[in-house]
Parts: C-alpha cells; structure tokens; sequence
C-alpha cells in the first residue's frame, strides 16, 4: 500500500509533484469554512478499527454518522477517511465529530501548512506525508489531518490508495508492542512517527542524486546537469517547507499542557521530534552541497571553455604566422624589374631557407605553450 | 470591483506599481501629525453600513460629521471612506472619531508601514491590500486603515474604485454566516482577512511566471529574460515587505489584551495569522526560486558561449592549416633555379597527394573533436 | 540652513563623505575622558533659545557658563552649540552641565555609534544626522548629542552652519502645536524626529540612482557602472550604520522607566520609532536591489561577450572555410605535368563552379546560425 | 588503539568515511525500539574496569549479565561494549542496565544526532568521535553513546579496534590525577572531553589542506583543484553537523538539574563545553574560508582565460592584416591589359615598400598593446 | 615599547601572524590542566607595581613567590609576567596565587578563545591583543590573561617584550587621573580598554588597503589583486574571531554579579564594551567591503576579457572577408580557356574596382561596430 498508485499515469505524478509549492487559498472575502471540493477530487472511503487490549473490529462504512457508536465507547476507535471529494459527505463529518468549522476548513482545503492547534476536547494536528516516486523522479506529498479525541482518532487523507501507515496497520492487528495496550494518544504518534521516518527514504534518493551530480558537474557538465541541479534545488526546498513545521508541530504536542496526550506519550514524541530534527538536519545540508553543485557548475563550465580555447589559440597561433609567410611568396612582385623586387624566389635554397623558418616558430612555440603548462589537461581523454 | 479601474492608463498602473517601495515621510522637522494631502489624490467618498441581526441599512454620505448619530447606538456601523482628496473632510473625520493626531497622520500619509497600535477607546491597524493587474504584470497595492471603536469601524481606503471587499459585503447583505450576528471587531476580521487572502491570486501569477522562466533561461536566456527575472524579484521583495508587518500586527491584534476583540474573534484571527504565515512562506519560497533563477541564467549564457566558441574552434581547427598548406603551393618560388624549389609543383601525383593529406588532417582533427565529446550538443536543434 | 555651506570645496565633501566608516578611537591606554580636539574643527557658537508658552528669548552665548542663570528656571532652555573647536570651552561646557567625563569623550570625539545612555539626572543620546549634497552624490553625516536634563536641553552638534532643524526652530518662533506647551523631553522628541525624517531624502535619491543603474546594467554595462553600483552600495551600508543603532536608542529611549521622559512624549516617540523602522526597512530593500545590481552586471557582461563572439564566430566560420577553397586554387602545381594536376583550372565551367560552391556553403550556414537563433539580438541597436 | 585499523582497506575506509551524512532510519511505521543490526556489524567486546581509589580491576567479558555484581557495588565500573554485531546480546545489554526501548535503540540505530537526555536513573549521552586519516584523506567517524549511572558507566561503540580514549585509560592504569578518586561522571568528563580535543588533529589537517589550496588556485588551478576544493567543504560540513549538537549537549549536562553530575564535574565540563566551542569557531573559519577558495577559483580560470584570449588576440590582430597585405599582390590582375592593374608589381622598391608598410604596422600594434599593459602578465613564467 | 620587536625576523613575523586561526589543544585524553610549554617560548619575566595614592613601588622580581608578601597587603599590587618558557616557574606561579588547574591551563595553553569566568576569590579574564605590523603587511596578536584578586591583578602575556599597556604605566607613574587612587578593577579596566582600543590603528590599516584595493580591482586587476583581497578576508575573519569573544566577556564583567568589580568601574566597562561594539561593527563593514570586492574582481576580468575578445573581433570581422577577396583573384584558374574562368583579371578597372569593394565593406562594418558601441570603451587609455 505504500507504492505509488499505478493508475496515476507518469505525466500526472509530475503535475501533482510540483504542486506542491503553494498553499490552498478561498476566494478573498469568502466566509470563513468555507469548503472547497475540488471535482476531481477522489470520493471518500471511511474505514473504522476499533481496538482495546483483547479485540480488534475492523469495517467499512458507507456514513460518518455510522462512527457514532464508537466514539464514545472505552475502546479506542480510529476512523480513516480517504479522499476529499464529496462535500456533504464531509459537513457530515464536521457535525459527528463536533468540528469547528474552522477545523472542517483546514482538514479540507488542502494543502495547508502543518501545526498543531488545541480546542476544548480536541487536538488538530496537520502533518504532510510524503512518499518516494521510483528513483530519481523525487516524491509526492499529501496532507494528513489528525483530530484526537478523549476516546477516538479521526485521520483525513487526500488519496485513498496511497499512504505509509501499512506497517502500523499490522502491528495494530498482530498486537505487536503496546500499542493495543495504550490510548488514542500513542496511536497518533505511531502514525506522525510513521510520516516523519518516512521523509528518510525519499532524501536517500536526493543523497544519491546529488552523489552522482558531483562527479558530472565537474567531468561533463551539460544543459541537462543544470536542470537537474535546479531540480534538485526546488525539491529539497520543498521538503524542508514540509518538515520546518512539522517540527515547530510536534514540538507544541510535547510542550502545551493539555490531558489528551499523556506523559508516556510525551517521551516518545521525544523521541520522534528527534528524528524531526534529523530529517530537517539532513535536508539543510543537501542544500548546501546542492547550492555548492551550481558553483561547481560554473566553474566546470568555465574551464572547458578554457580548454576550447586552448585549442584554438595553439592551432591559431602556430598557422597564422605560418600562412602569412606563405602568403608572403605567393605575392607577384615582378622580379625582373629590381633586384630588390623578392630575390628569395630565385635564391637556390630559397624554398628550404623558408621550410627552416617555419619550422623554428613553429617548435618555439610549442616550447612557450609547455612552459605555459597549456598541455597538461590534454592527456586527460574527456576535455 | 474587484477588479483594476479600467480608467486607469497602463503607463499610469506601471508607475503606480512602481511606488511601492518607498514610505511616505514629513519635512524633516514638521509638526508631528501635519496632513500631507496630494493634489491629484481622488476625492473622499464615504459609505456607511449600518447593521445589526435583524436590519441593515446602506448610505452614502456627504460629510463625515453625518456619521455621529450612527457611532455611538447598539448596532454596527461601518463606515468606509475612500479617497484622500481633501483635507478639511480628513481633518473633520479625525474630530468626529477622536482621533489622536498621529493616528490621522498615519491614515493620512499613505503608505505607512502595518502596524497595529492600541489607543484608550480605539484600535488601530493598517494594513496593506494587493490587488492583481492582468497576468504577468504584476500588482497594485493600496493601504487600507483600519479604527476599530465600541461599536463602530473605521476603514479608510487610498482609491474610491477597487478594493478585495465586494464578498464580505455581500455576506453582509445576505446575512450570510455569523457575520451580522457578531460586533465590529468581526467585520475587521472579515475585511482583514479578504486582504490576506488577496495576496494568493497575485502569487500564483508569480509561481507561473517563474516556472515559464525556469523553461527560458535554460534553453534560451536573453537579456528580456534578465530584466524579467530582476522584475520579479524586485516584485516579490516588494511583497515580502508588505506582508511581514501584517503578519506582526496580526499577531498584535491576538496577542495584546485588550476589551475591543472578543476571544472568539481572536480563534479566527488565529487562522488568519496562519494564512498570513503562509503567504510569507510562499514568498520566500519564490524568492529562492528566484535567486536560484539568476545563478542560472549565468550558467546557461557561460553555455552558450561555450557552444559558440566550440564552432568556432572547430571550424578554424580544420581549415587554418589547410589554408596554410595550400598557400605553401601558392608560392611562387622559382622551380628552375634549383632542383631544392618547390619539386612538388612539378610532381605527378603532387596536387592528389595534397589533397590526400588534407583529407587525413581532417578526418584526424573531427575524431579527436568526437573523442572529447564536442558533438554532443550539436544534435540540439536549439544552441 | 539646511543647505549644504556652499564654502564647502568639492573636494572636502567627498572626503567628508568617505570619512563616515570609521569611528573616533583613543590612543590605546589613554586616561578615559581624553579630548581629543581635531586642530581644523570649526570653533563652537552657542545659541540658547529659552521658552515657555508665554514668551520665548533667543541668544548668542560667549561661554558656556553664560547658561548657568537660565538652567534651574523652570522655563525650557535649549543651548545649542555647534563646533568643536575650542578645547577649554568644551571643558567648562562639562563642569556647567555637571557632565561625566565619558559623557564629554563621548561628545567630543565624534564620530560615536549612536546610543542612549541613563546618568542620574541627565540622559545622553547620540545621534547621526545625514544631509543630502546634490542629486547624486551621497549625503554628508554628523554627529548630534542630546543631553535631557530637567529643564534644559542641550545639543552639541559639530558644524556650526548645516543641520535640519530649522523647521523646529520655526515651530517655536511660531508657537505652532503644542512644542512650547510641553517640557524639553518633547523638544528633544523633535530634534530626533526632524533627524530621522532626515533619512528619507538622502533615500530617495538612492532609489533613483538604484532605477537609473538597473536601466544601465543591462543595456550598456561600462566599467564606470560597475564603480557606480559598488559606491552606492558602500554608501548604502553606510546608512545602514547610520539608522540601525538609532533605532535601538530610540526604543531604549521609550521602553526604560526613568522620569524625565513623560508618557505622552513616549507616544510620540513611539512613532519616531515607526519611522526608524521604515528607514531601515527602504536601507535593507536599497541594499538587496544593489545586491542583484551586481549580479545582474555580471550576466550582462557575460552576454555582451556572447554577441561579439557570435560576430566573431558567424565571420570566421563562413570565410575561413571560403579562404581555404580560394586558396586551393591559387597553388602552382605544374598542370602540364600531369592531368591529376589541378584539371580545374582548366575546365570551362571551373570558376563559375567554384563560386556556386560557394555560394552554397554561404547560405547553408546561414541557415545554419539562423536555426539556431543567433540572429535574434543582432536586431537591437545596442548589443 | 587509536590510529585506523591497518585491516580496512583503504577503498572500505573511504566509503566509510562518506558514509557521516545520512542518519539512521526505521521503516516507516515499524515499532518504537525496533534493533537494525547491519549484517557485517563486527562482534562486540565488552571491557570492564573496576576502580577505586586503591585498586583496579580489568576484565574481558562474554556477556553483558556477567557486569551485574559490579553496577551495585560502591566502585566505579566502566563497562565498555565495542561492536554492535549481535543482537541478542544487545537485548541483553538493555534488560541488565535497565535501558528505555528508545535508549537501546539509539544506542544500536547508529548514527544519531548527539544529545542528552535524561532518564529516572540514567543520563543517556551520545556523542560523535572522529578519528583522523592519514594526513590529508580526511577522517572516520564514530558514535559513542554513553549511559551514566550511580555507580558505573556504560559505554557503547561501533568498532572494536580503534578509539581516543587511551589515554584516559593510562590514566586509569597509573593513578594520575584525580581520576580514580572521583566518580563515573568524572569518567565521562575524561571521556567526553577526549572526543572534543579528538577534533583538534582532524582540524589541523584541513588547515594545511586549504593552506595548500589557497596558493594552488591562484596559481594553477586545474579540475582537480576544483574536486579537492568540494572534497574540503563536503567534509567541513560533515564535521559541522558532528560537532554543532555536542556542543548543546554539553550544555544541557552543565545545566540541566540532576544529582548524577555533581558540581565538581560541572566545572570540568564547563572547560569541555569551551572547547567544543572553540573546535565549532575552527569548522566555520574553515568553512568560510573554503568558501571564498571556490571564489577565488572562479576568478583565476577567468584570469586565465583572460591571458590565453590575450595571446590569441595579440598574433592574430598583428597577423590577420598582414596576411590581407600579402594576399592583395598575389591577385593576378594583368597588368598589361591597363596601367590601373596593379602597378606597384612593376615598381621598382614595391617589395621593400610593402615590408615597410607591414613592419609599420607591427610596431604599432606592439606599441598599442604595450600601452594597454597587454604585456604585463607575460613575464610570469606559469601564466 | 609597543612597537614590534626589531629582534623578529619578518619571515617570523609572517608565520607567527598566520598563526592566529588555531586554537590550542591537549593531546585527546590527557589529564586536565596538562600545561604545554612550546621549547622556543621566551623566558618569563615578572614586573610588579604595587602602589596606593600616595606611593607606588616597581621590581622585578625573579620567582613568582617573590610577590606572596604583596598580595595581601591593603595596597594594590599589578603583577606582570611575560613570557610562557618555564614549566617549574609558572606551576609556581599557579600556587602562589592559589589557581584552579584549569586555569593555569587556559593562562599557559594558548592561543584560547576570549571570556570570563568567576571562581571563588577570582575573576579570570582571558583576552586578546592586537598589534600592528608595518603599515600594508597585517598584525600580530598575543593572548593577555587576567586573574583578579581583592587586592591584586596578575597579567600573563606571551612575549616579554611587546604589549600596548605603556600608557597606562606612565599614567600609573604619573598618578595622572584617578587611576592610583581605585583598586585593580580600575587597573584592569584601563588594560582591558588599551587592548581594545588597539583593534583600531590595525582596522584603519585594513580600511587604507581596502579603498586602494578598490581602485585597483576596477581599473587594472591581476593575479596579485586577488591575492591581496584574499589575505585581507582572511585577515579579517581572524579579527572578527578575536573581538567576538571579548565584546560577550566584557559583557559578562558588566553583568554578572560579583564584589571584586565596583560600581564604578562598570560604568566605565560599559564605555569599554562600546568601544567593542564599535569595533566588530567596523570589522563587519570591511568584510563586506571585502567580500564585494570579489565580486567586482570577477567583473571586472569579464570586463577586460570583453574588451581584448572586441578588439579580436573588429580586426578579424573586418580583415578575414577582405582576405578572402584577394584570395579570390590570386586563383589561377586559365583564363584563355574560357570566357567565364576570371575575366576580371583582364578588366581594365579590375584592381581598383576590387579595392573600392573593399574600402566599402570596410566602411560599412567600422560603422557597424561604432553603432553598437564597440569604440566606446577605447579611448581609456588603460584597457
């Protein structure tokens, strides 16, 4: 469940992979919660598990108002809708859940900034996941709204088919560690856990990337190269506005004062506000050595100009001297009228006397030029 | 009326657009809250919103003085003055509202930076509004005064014909949502929150123009493309500056405590603030872009260069020695005198075996070209 | 009074101009409260202004103990010197206002980082005053110290025959507002606020020079550009020095407790403080226009020397190939010896032939560089 | 102990050391306290050192359990645990010392980001030892997590057979100092402030490194200048981001509230904390410097450039008129069809005349070169 | 006494300026307060001034112990050791004033970083001093420590024979100002002050270098040019990294409370700090000036390069199509074979009508070249 949808057509992903730079925005003037439901918009799928120590129910539900009964239930019930296309689906789910419209607004105007915002009984927690594409064609993100409640999770996300929670799916249901064994608290940061250790993969590809970039920068540096360079540029600073606040978020659920995460939960957002860190960590200093690939490029660039014209300076110097000597010989002054008027051409040795000449410039120079160093790159095969 | 007054000349919208760099200032050592009205500012026109749950009325009038019986009753009184043409109007507005002097400098003396200061029975808050000129030209932007009393707001506007606030009045006429429930310090939400939402239509325009000139300066940088990429981001500093202050003030409105703004208003202020955020985000965004657009362009224009030289040098590599080697036949030094001139003249073969060395240097010099890779480029159609 | 003194060479001012990076030191170990009194500095001029709403005196003063009468009165007095010539007379200066000995360094050894400092009875604040010279040519600075004592206040300034205030000077002549109602913390309020209004022409004046330079750089980038962008931005950071620590004493100004500035003057000063801000906001806007001047300065060169190349290029590469050809056919080999000995030469056709020949290497690569779109800037007049 | 390993290959060593950018991750979603232990990991060792003041107890052990009479007892006990190959006795480790789930994974999940954190009885601290390279191939890194107790220490590192801390050892060993009559906070000063002053000799190294550059930039700057010059930032940047949280994490064990550090200890751990600060004032000094080679490289291929255009343009500029000269009385026109054709093929000086004319012309353009300081750079034998 | 030490070769004094970048460090592991005494440090030297108002005493003395019965008497005592070759002597020195290891360490081990820190009896003060070498050729900097005592102030300097305290003693001898009548907090004020105050006669040497080296980037830049603006950026890194941390120490002084440092001396520490503060402010402006200096080197070779490539392209535009021309008529197709093979040979106005074609393309690209503003630049006699 984590790979990409194969439905998404490969021209598609890259539409959605550079949409990621600007924020979501109404009308200016509109009413505040006011929804927007883009029409291509996947229609919602809602699956409930509700779990404490000893069971485990799994289901699909056609309605938001069906989670009724286990909200309020002693057992944990974590409701996940996936997609965002049906409006009156979604006001349903603001009135089961008591949003504030404002809550409504920004789980549904997608995308918006991460942050954590508290309300009397509830917690809202924005995170932006985000999922590798095949190597070196970068990543997709999306946004997860989280809503904690005192018994319940509610989680959104934009695309039904598409997220990394499948591993926290299966320890749920394995009953693997404690996570049955504890609130809805701890499994809202197995999730965020989830979404932030899954930044890892996706910067191990631009690691790589830019690894192989460095070698190309400096040994063929191409139009293609500078491309890729500012590919590279635009995609990590795009990550790095998808991790800053998320950091700044989980920072604020460790530190406000609020009875719905508990202290046990505490130390393990710690923990993951640790790999937050990281994560942010390792995007900034991608940054600089990418930064530091477009100074190389230039250079790079400069230098096999330099060699170019090396080249032709060396050809240019050594035969333009040369063809003017020639040119000299072939002039038609008329030799019988002076003997001042080219005697050379009459000399006897007059054809191998200018042979000699040419000779000497052309050796001297080439002498000049190897003091100069002007042949020490050429051995190298790829100038 | 939203959009830009069509009696504006383009010459005119251009300089306009170009004034937002500086603040306005005094003479040095003027009068503090010495009104400086410009002569061909437009003439203040007032409207006056009157309204509470159960009615509403809407009225043009003449003078600001006509105001005070509204200012002071239960219901809520709008007031927007547009235009600051005339300065006996601007000074008997500052009486009717009690307006301390330097809060009427302020309003007066546009463009000042935003701000929000506390007075004992008055808010004030300025902010600025962007409005988006047809695409890729950019915008205008025009400050907007905010005085938020008991009962009563005060909004003072620089032009009489634009302005992003046409929905909330007509949330107001239509009584729709909470707004004509609410006080005064709502509809100053409303309205400042238009405003912040005004700067996302003028930033997508920048997000495509920079993706247009990402495409240009790689495959075709001339010097419209410099003076593109420098409008830019004169631009996007522009808004930057413009945006920053309100984000603070904002910040101030929730922040400070003060009876004027209830605490539910302030939840919505909140969400404002994150938009404001998030239009700062953006920015900065497109600024790195930006930046990152201008080491490119360099880098392509290096490129370039070097593909031109390639010919060059390739083109003179070949056929300056050849030019050299057909101009030693062209000299005209005497056969006859001696066997040593120019036997080769009188050779059988001679011109075949010329021509057979200079095929050989050809074919020599267009494998080393290949060897280092010199063709590369040249299948691109546009070098 | 505001003018620059026209007695002013040249030649001084730009000196005097230059001389605003560095601050006044002390020889290292030196006695604190050394003076050090530059042999050239004009010779102080004393001017006392005493007031009260009533009734106003103005005076030329001989010694600084001439003051003494007027200071415990509870009318304002404002003593005024202007110079820094006289060592003695600035040593009595200290003993009548009771100043500490770093006060009078401090006042004396200009130039001084500009700051507020609290002594039991008196504040001192420096500040750095910038008057424009002609259009285009920077501004001259200079140092004002204030000394707020109870009823007094005294500026030391250190040119006798330039400074902004006369329009203060007029508000008390005149009565105007409220400045001879209130005590000398609002004349010193004032001072400051006619000092940072200052700023704003000597602004303006850069702005215009930043708009003229980005017109420049990219059309016709000349050495002289470049010694133009780097002056402005040496001068630019100058100011920057200029308004930066001014801000700060400002604030230091409204924010400590102390009694000898009233709250009311706090309000006013508040605003003073707006306008620093503003000043230093247009200083660092100036400043990143200057930045990407240069930037834009270098692309611009690089894409001068790209269409000379192409000149360059475009001529060698159609004639080289052409001059080879002519070439071929000006050798001298023997054509009777052998019929593979240039048979061209006398063919019938032969000298039209080689002419389509080419004629067709002409227009091939024409078609050649106009494909590739060499010819596209070679339109504008000004490449 | 300390110097590398002479078994790794120097190919292993260099992977290894490019390996210090990427931290470690889990698979999205998977369990808080999962172990990844890497195939190749090496077997681990675990040392034990029981000391007090009288007497010294030095052990190898098999098995974590076989610690457990010492970490009660009133002697201090460093358990030393090197390799992180086997993970049962990893779990082991935990359950015998009490270790958090998200403690041991730290511990195990190499690499981390430095810090510290507290824990009921414990202070788990990681830290980042570098080790140096033969002089100018850089350095390896390593983690040390360190987890302090009542009455032992634990320590836990990645490779058994090289570290920094012999010296401490010896130190143990003999007696000297205080360090047998103080605690095992003491002991992790020692060590701690070992891997500080460890930074110290890979520092030093780099210095000499960018020394060398700085002249071979200027003088000869080739593409491996270029590679080497990368190298020294990518490498720079790595030491930054080891360096950059131990420093917080030094300062969090000064001033953080616990009664496993006692004052004493703090003091020396103020001195550590002022090393690493210094060790963090040498990296940016570096960094900066390294940075501004990459300038100066650019400038000098520039230069270079500039040097062989010159040369280019020197020959040509004399000989390309020259040639034209030569070329104009090579043309056939016959001369006796009319007294216009060419007439000075018959005079009688022609030839002398031309050269006159040629000689001419190279004086000239020789003066003019040398009068624009063409010539200056050429006296320098490596240009 | 300030001047530098004639005995100094210059070769030393380079080597010992371009040491300033490291900072001293203990072999990894060694036992804290290990001193390093380098072999070739001069032989300590101890000066003691011990003085009240009335008298003042000056020795010197030959072992540390010689101070002992001055330390507690009511008079103060300046003890001043130069010179860091004797281990025994300063490990005395270390008990006689009763000095935690770790201070003597930071005292012996130098160069270390600028701070303060209190213990018990004592202040420790380590600072930096600058001193100029000869004007153009940079400085030279020494460590000075302090460690203050109720009744004493010990200074430890490096070299015996340099420092820039000579003012302060002829003020001490003298009894000129208030200095014998106040307690070594006073003493170490005016030390602390001279060493500070030194920073600016080596700053304003950097200023001079810098505006002569901005005339020189513009108009003439060559590979000493760049040589020079680096070792300036360098130069002055290592100042930033000196005063940096004296300005925060200096603070600390001021702020932290302890009795060894009076009221009294505070205010004039905070004259001192300003000083600091004046002084990074003045380094920060030459960095930048600097760092823009390398921008406009790069342009500025551009620049050049341009001119030298248009000089190339007018001589070879305007010459290779006229050579190609007489190349045209020097063919040797026969003319008596065929009416079309060259008849312009025989033409009567054949050679002038060629020289009119080429006067005429002459003209025609000269006025070319003078449209697009080729000429403009060379009139400058140095380009």
């Amino acid at each position: 469940m984590v790979d990409v949808n194969p439905r998404l057509a490969p021209a598609k992903i890259i539409e959605e992979a550079k949409s990621y730079v600007d924020y979501t925005w109404d009308e200016p003037g509109s009413m505040p919660g006011t929804l927007q439901v883009e029409p291509d918009a996947p229609t919602p799928e809602i699956y409930l598990v509700d779990y404490r120590d000893g069971c485990l129910v799994e289901k699909t539900l056609n309605h938001p108002a069906d989670c009724e009964p286990y909200l309020d239930s002693q057992s944990v019930s974590w409701v996940d809708m996936r997609g965002l296309g049906n409006e009156p689906m979604l006001q349903e789910l603001g009135r089961v859940f008591g949003l504030h419209p404002l809550v409504l607004e920004d789980v549904v105007n997608v995308p918006q900034r991460a942050k954590t915002e508290e309300y009397p009984d509830q917690i809202l927690y924005i995170a932006r996941m985000v999922l590798p594409l095949p190597t070196g064609t970068g990543f997709v993100s999306e946004q997860v709204s989280f809503i904690l409640g005192q018994h319940y999770l509610l989680t959104v996300q934009e695309e039904p088919d598409r997220d990394c929670f499948h591993m926290v799916r299966r320890r749920l249901q394995a009953n693997k560690g404690s996570i049955r064994k504890l609130g809805p608290d701890y499994l809202m940061y197995s999730l965020i856990d989830a979404i932030i250790d899954g930044f890892f993969p996706v910067l191990e590809d631009y690691g790589e990337r830019i690894e192989e970039l460095e070698e190309e920068v400096v040994t063929r540096p191409t139009r293609q190269t500078l491309k890729r360079v500012h590919a590279i540029r635009r995609e990590l600073l795009a990550l790095r506005r998808a991790i800053w606040p998320q950091r700044d978020a989980i920072n604020t659920l460790i530190r406000d004062e609020n009875l719905l995460v508990t202290p046990e939960v505490r130390i393990y957002l710690r923990d993951c506000y640790d790999h937050a860190v990281q994560v942010l960590d390792m995007v900034e200093t991608y940054r600089e050595l990418a930064a530091s690939l477009m100074d190389i490029y230039l250079s790079s660039v400069s230098n096999r100009m330099n060699e170019i014209i090396k080249v032709l300076t060396i050809i240019s110097t050594i035969f333009i001297p040369l063809t003017f000597i020639v040119g000299v010989y072939g002039m038609n002054f008329n030799t019988e009228r002076s003997p001042y008027n080219m005697p050379e051409l009459n000399w006897y040795w007059g054809y191998p006397l200018v042979w000699a000449v040419m000779l000497t410039i052309i050796v001297s120079l080439l002498f000049y030029f190897w003091k100069k160093g002007w042949f020490e790159n050429f051995a190298d095969p790829k100038n």
